[in-house]
C-alpha cells in the first residue's frame, strides 16, 4: 500500500511514470476490489438525479454533480450550451506532458423515459439484486458487503449509458490511485440528450471544433457481445424510419357485402410489405443493395473470429429458425428493414367483419457504410411509385382519393448513415492492443454494430477513427422497464477504460 | 272508407276475398300514408326494449311484446325456448282457407351490442332526424307531421332487424283493414339472439319441425340494394373467422442488435398473407376454387340486370380503385378472404425499434355454394402446412419453439356454408312476380348477397325455397353505431310484405 501511494504522489507530480499492461490491470482490479461499495454508491447517486428528458432539473442536476467530479479529478471543464432549453454538453480535457496522442471519450448522461408502472422497483432508486432476474433478493448493501459480479443493479440508465460514466470515472481514480500516468491526453465529451436524437450534438461539435480535435474517439455507449466478453465495435449501422398508411374506405365497410370489391388496405400492406422484404431479411427494392460497401478481409476476420453466441440466443429468444442463414454478426453487417408494427382494424374481442379504413406499417432501415439515407428514401419512393402507389404526405381527401387506385402516406423519420471505421489503422490496432490486454486476450472486436448510434457524425466533422467501448450487459433490458447492469461488466469495463487512458500507444 | 270497411269486416268472416296487385299496393300506401305516424311509434316502442344480448330482461320485453301484438292479429303463438338463459323464439301462425302454400318469415328481434359513447343520441331512445346526416335536425314529431320519406329514424336494431317486424305488422294491418286477404297460410319465425350467431336457432328449428312445414322461407333480414330498390335475394355467401397468431422472440428484441436475424413475425404475417391474397382479392391457397359452384345462366342474367351503382360507392367510399375487376355483385359471387384486422408492434407513437414477439391477423372467409368450413379449413390448413409452418391451437411453450422454424397458432370461429336458391323455381318466380309489382317494376333481384346469414339452415333442415327479403337502406350504419332506417325503405319494405302476403301465387 504505502509503495503505491508513493508512485501515486509521483506521478502526480511529475507526470511520467508508466507501466506495463498487467501492471494496469492488476493495479487497477486490486483497486477496483477494495472500492466497489462507493463505485456502486456513484451509479446509485447518479441514477437518482433522474436525468432523463421529461426532467430538465434532473438533467441539470445530473450534468452539475459530473462538471464537479470532473474538476475534482484535474480535469479542466467547460459547460457548452446545447440551445435554449437543451441539456447542456459537458466538455473537459487533462492534457498529459509528453502525450502525443488525444482521445476522447463520448458518452451520454441522460436516459431514456420510464414507464413506472412496468417496473418493479422504481427507476431513480436502483436498487440491487442478487441475480439476474426480477425475484431475486434485493441486497442489503452493508459496510461488509462482498460483491457477486452476477449481482446486477437496476435503475433507469444504470447500463444505458451512466455505467460508461461511472466505469471511465473509477478507471481515472483507480490510476490515480496506482500512480500510472496517462500514456494519452483526455478529453471527455458527456452529453444530455442522446436518448433524444442528440438534437444539437452537431452544432455543438462545429461550433468548437478546435475544442475536440484528436486522434481517436472512444464512444462509450452500446452493450457488449452476448458472449460477455469485453468488446469493441469499430462501426454501426445508420438508420431511418418509416410509417406507411395505406388507405381504403373513409368508414369501415361490411366485408360481406363490400369484401373483395372495396380495396382492403390490410390486404394490400401485406402484399406491399411482401413485396419489400422476404422471411430471410432480404429487401426486395431494387438497387438497395448496390451502395452497400463491401467487408473487408480483415472485417470478415474478425467476424469469423466472434465466440458463437447463437444457439444460446435461440433458445433464449426462443426461436426455431433465424433469418439470413448465416450468424448473427453476418446477419448484422448487411441493411435490414425491420417492420416495427403493424395496424389495421381489430383482432381478437375487437375483431370486426369490416373493411378497415387505414393499415399502418411501421419499420425502421439499418443501413450499412455506402447507402445514404436521401438515396434510400429516394430507393424506397421510386419502387412505391413503380408498383403504381401515389405519395402523399398528409392524409387525403376526397379529390386525392379519386384520383389515386393507391394511396400510401409516407412519414419519414429524419435518418442518419452507417459508419465503419478502419480496424486496421494504427489508432484501430492500438485500441484493440490496449483492450486485448485489459481483458487477457478474450476480447470481442465487431466491426459494426447492428444497433444505431450516429457516430457517422464525429468522422464525417473530424475524420479521425471512432472505435466503440460498450461495457454493458447485452441484457440490460435497454430502453426498456427494469433497465439493469451486471456489476461483472461494470469491473470489466473499468480496465478497459484504464487501459485506454494509460495503455494506447501509436 | 264504407266500403272498404264493409271488404273488411268480410274477409275477417269468410276470409276469401282476393285483390290484384295494383290494388294491393293502392290499398296498403293509401293505409300507410294514414298511419305513418303511428308505425314509427310502433318500432319507437320496440326500440326502447333494449333487446341486445347484454340487457336480457330487454329481450324478454321484445318477445313478450311481439307476442302480444301478433295474439292482437289473430295469429296463434308460441313462444318457444331457445335454452336456459337464451331468449325465446317466437312461433306464429295464421292460416288462411282455401290457402294450399305456406309461407314462413323470418325475422330477429335483438340487435347489435351498442357503445353509448359512440353514439349522438341514445341508441334506444330513438330520434327522427330531417336527413341522412347527423347534423340533421331532429324533428319534434306533432299530430300535424307530414313525413318525408328521406327522414331517418336513428336507433339501435332499426334497421337491423325491427324495421322488418314493424314492416311485417304494418302490411298485415292494411291488408286486414283494406279487407284484402292473404293469399298463402303465414307462419312467422322471430328470434332473439341472431346477432349472436343463433347458437340455439338449428335446435329449436328440429326439434319443432312439424311446426315449421311450409313452402317457402322469406328471411327479412340484410341491407337493399344500393339503388335503393326493392330487393330480393336468393342466397348468402357462408362465413368462417379465423385469426392467425404467429410467434417471434418472446421478448420484444432491439431490432438494430437482432434485426434481420431473430425472425420478425410482423414480416412473415405480411409475407404468409401475400401468399394467401392478393391485391385483386384472389385467394393463392391451392384448390381453394376447386368446388365453387359455377352461377347459373338465370343468376349471370340477374346480376347483369342489377343497376350500375359502382361508380357512386366509389365517390362515396372515397376508393379510386376496386379489386377484381368487375362489377361489385360480380365480385360478390366469388369466395373471399378478408382482413379484418393486423396487430403487431408498435406504430405512431408507440412504435419501437423492436421486433415484436407476435403478430396477429384476424380474417374471415366468405364461402360460396359448393364450399364448405370443414374443406376450406383442411385447405387452409394443409396450404399452412406445406409452407413450412407448425399448426398450434395454444400458446407455444419453450419445447414448441424450439422444435418448430415457424409456429402458427390458429383460432378458428365456427362458420357455415353458403346458400343460392334456385331463381327459376316456381316459388322463387313467384317471389319475383309479387315484389315486381309491389315496386312497381323497379326491384333488385341478387342471386346471393355478399353478406352472410345462415340461412342454409333452412334448406338443409327443410328443403324449401328460401328468398331474402331486405328493406332497410344499405347506409343504415348496420352494426355500427347511429344505426338509422330511412322511412322510405320502411314505406317501400311494407308494400313488398304486403304482396307477400296477399300476392303469392304458384
Amino acid at each position: 500500500m504505502l509503495k503505491r501511494l508513493c508512485v501515486a504522489a509521483l506521478f502526480f507530480v511529475v507526470g511520467t511514470t508508466t507501466a506495463r499492461a498487467s501492471d494496469v490491470r492488476q493495479a487497477v482490479d486490486a483497486w477496483r476490489a477494495a472500492h466497489e461499495a462507493s463505485i456502486i454508491a456513484g451509479l446509485e447517486s447518479l441514477t437518482r438525479l433522474r436525468s432523463v428528458a421529461a426532467d430538465p432539473q434532473g438533467l441539470t442536476a445530473a450534468a452539475q454533480a459530473l462538471s464537479a467530479q470532473l474538476a475534482a479529478r484535474d480535469f479542466s471543464v467547460r459547460v457548452l450550451s446545447a440551445g435554449k432549453g437543451a441539456p447542456p454538453l459537458l466538455y473537459a480535457e487533462r492534457l498529459q506532458d509528453g502525450a502525443t496522442r488525444t482521445v476522447i471519450f463520448y458518452a451520454h448522461y441522460d436516459g431514456q423515459p420510464v414507464t413506472p408502472s412496468d417496473w418493479s422497483s422504481d427507476p431513480f432508486v436502483p436498487v440491487l439484486r442478487a441475480g439476474a432476474r426480477l425475484s431475486d433478493p434485493v441486497v442489503a448493501v452493508t459496510p461488509k458487503t462482498a460483491f457477486d459480479p452476477e449481482w446486477r443493479l437496476y435503475g433507469r440508465a444504470v447500463s444505458d449509458d451512466k455505467a460508461s460514466i461511472i466505469a471511465f470515472l473509477a478507471a481515472y481514480d483507480a490510476l490515480k490511485a496506482a500512480g500510472i500516468a496517462p500514456s494519452v491526453n483526455i478529453k471527455v465529451v458527456w452529453e444530455g440528450e442522446e436518448e433524444a436524437g442528440s438534437p444539437h450534438l452537431q452544432a455543438v461539435l462545429e461550433a468548437n471544433k478546435a475544442l475536440f480535435a484528436g486522434d481517436l474517439w472512444l464512444i462509450g455507449d452500446g452493450p457488449a457481445h452476448q458472449s460477455r466478453r469485453p468488446t469493441l465495435y469499430f462501426g454501426a449501422r445508420g438508420s431511418m424510419g418509416l410509417e406507411m398508411t395505406l388507405y381504403g374506405p373513409v368508414r369501415a365497410l361490411h366485408d360481406g357485402h363490400y369484401g373483395n370489391w372495396v380495396p382492403n388496405p390490410a390486404a394490400m400492406a401485406a402484399n406491399l410489405l411482401a413485396a419489400m422484404r422476404d422471411d430471410e431479411g432480404r429487401i426486395l427494392i431494387p438497387g438497395f443493395y448496390d451502395d452497400v460497401r463491401p467487408l473487408t478481409a480483415a472485417e470478415k476476420t474478425a467476424i469469423a473470429a466472434l465466440p458463437a453466441v447463437e444457439p444460446g440466443l435461440k433458445t433464449a429468444f426462443g426461436i426455431g429458425r433465424t433469418e439470413g442463414q448465416s450468424g448473427l454478426y453476418d446477419s448484422l453487417m448487411r441493411p435490414a428493414l425491420n417492420v416495427r408494427g403493424l395496424r389495421a382494424g381489430g383482432v381478437g374481442a375487437a375483431a370486426a367483419n369490416a373493411i378497415p379504413t387505414t393499415a399502418t406499417v411501421s419499420m425502421d432501415f439499418r443501413l450499412v457504410p455506402g447507402q445514404t439515407p436521401e438515396r434510400v428514401r429516394a430507393q424506397v419512393e421510386a419502387f412505391l411509385a413503380g408498383k403504381g402507389w401515389t405519395l402523399v404526405t398528409h392524409d387525403p381527401d376526397a379529390a386525392d382519393r379519386g384520383a389515386a387506385a393507391r394511396l400510401v402516406r409516407l412519414d419519414w423519420e429524419a435518418g442518419y448513415p452507417a459508419l465503419r471505421s478502419d480496424m486496421t489503422s494504427p489508432a484501430g490496432r492500438a485500441v484493440i492492443a490496449a483492450a486485448q490486454k485489459a481483458s487477457a486476450g478474450s476480447l470481442a472486436v465487431i466491426p459494426m454494430m447492428g444497433g444505431s448510434v450516429p457516430i457517422y457524425l464525429f468522422d464525417t466533422l473530424f475524420h479521425e477513427p471512432v472505435v466503440g467501448l460498450p461495457i454493458a450487459n447485452h441484457d440490460n433490458s435497454q430502453h426498456a422497464a427494469n433497465e439493469n447492469l451486471r456489476l461483472r461488466n461494470l469491473w470489466d469495463g473499468i480496465d478497459v477504460y484504464a487501459a485506454m487512458m494509460a495503455d494506447l500507444r501509436w
